[in-house]
């Protein structure tokens, strides 16, 4: 009986092992949360809520320089995501990166003590549990665990993103269109530079997922930005720049 | 010394008297936000902060059933909209609207006497006062108090239209983008089934409005519908849709 698969990311430039009917699954909103990371030099960048570290695995893949750490509460994810760094075909990026089993809603002390320091990373990624609770149609509980949306969970969540990024750090996040204002609140004044692209499956579709960065500690009005079309007009393939993003050959960068 | 100016909007369908140099003066925005608001039937119209009146007026214009209610706080700017309804060029329709002076943030019994019976209205539309209040560029007094953005204003205002709408009533309005979050949030309870259409000015740049509709006592989910894109290729003309909607050619309808 299979019980994982290996999937390849970035037209086979990485590989990640995944828990097969068991756990979230990443895929493409993990390869659009990476593409929001963009550093030319030496760069520290978490992913909180890692999973199998599909987001944090892509951003090291692209970006050279960049050390990422991938933070993980479930130990089964954060096996999952070891043996995915460990892969030799990943070997091109592996001694960047590294593991931290912790739960991300630690605050203060305990964070610290768990081995999240404060204004340590130039960026952090998040694709948090958006199916809310009402939601049954994942009945597995691991997958429930990795799905659920606790009430206030971004204001958790950004508290620690706030925490841990420099002055002046990025935070980028993936999430379903109704959330965006628990989103924006919970940046409050943590975050500012509030930077909004929706992504839409077609033209003349509604949006199905937010793409989010904002700037630890910035003034800045909040943006909405022109939004990504992900299939052109077969409405099949997906459009160049998207399957750019997709394919780690791309930032998508911040106005 | 010129000071007022007749417009006429809907390709001279109808018109309006606006004081020139003071006050704030109708536009596209407010055309736009007339195009929010649909029904064949008789229905009953609240435009909350009416200003001259414009949005209100071209939804009379547009709906050949709709009765309209102008409500507006500032004497000067309620005597502007009872003077353009009283134009002959707008007898068409002039025999269905009315003005109120009264202040929409006005709450419960003083609210009611003042003229706004709960439970009343199919349709509530606002284009709420939304420079903040320290964008100096507006020096003029009643200018500046129309377009200052005073902390929790949406929330004020959509107590009133939540009072005011019956059961199932559609509220409409539009803003600007870095107010998305207030806006929920001020639908909080109140409303659900909220659509949002950003407006940017060509495809690839930012928004620069958003249209938001939403339902009383609706729990639909938010939604982020297709952007309105209002510059073609050439960058100078509208695009027909748009042309169609702020001209009074179309509604444009919730999903």
């Amino acid at each position: 009986m299979t019980t994982e698969t290996l999937d390849s990311f970035h037209r086979g430039r990485f590989h990640l092992i995944q828990p097969l009917g068991q756990g979230h699954r990443s895929g493409m909103d993990a390869m659009l949360l990476a593409s929001l990371v963009d550093c030319a030099g030496p760069c520290r960048v978490a992913d909180l809520g890692a999973g199998a570290g599909a987001a944090g695995m892509a951003v090291a893949s692209r970006l050279e320089k960049a050390e990422v750490l991938l933070v993980e509460r479930s130990a089964l994810m954060a096996d999952f995501a070891r043996r995915s760094v460990a892969l030799p075909g990943n070997a091109r990026f592996s001694a960047r990166m590294s593991v931290l089993e912790a739960d991300v809603s630690l605050a203060g002390r305990a964070r610290v003590a768990a081995g999240l320091a404060d204004d340590h990373f130039d960026h952090v990624v998040m694709n948090p549990p958006f199916n809310d609770a009402s939601d049954r149609r994942t009945p597995d509980a691991l997958r429930a665990e990795a799905h659920a949306m606790t009430e206030g969970l971004f204001e958790t969540w950004l508290r620690t993103a706030g925490a841990i990024l420099k002055p002046g750090g990025q935070l980028s996040l993936i999430a379903r269109p109704e959330s965006i204002a628990e989103i924006i609140s919970a940046c409050g004044r943590r975050f500012g530079g509030i930077e909004i692209t929706a992504l839409h499956p077609r033209t003349g579709e509604n949006a199905v997922r937010i793409l989010v960065t904002a700037i630890k500690q910035s003034r800045a009005r909040l943006v909405l930005r022109a939004p990504l079309v992900m299939h052109g007009e077969d409405g099949h393939k997906f459009q160049p720049f998207v399957d750019d993003l997709n394919n780690g050959r791309v930032a998508y960068r911040r106005r």
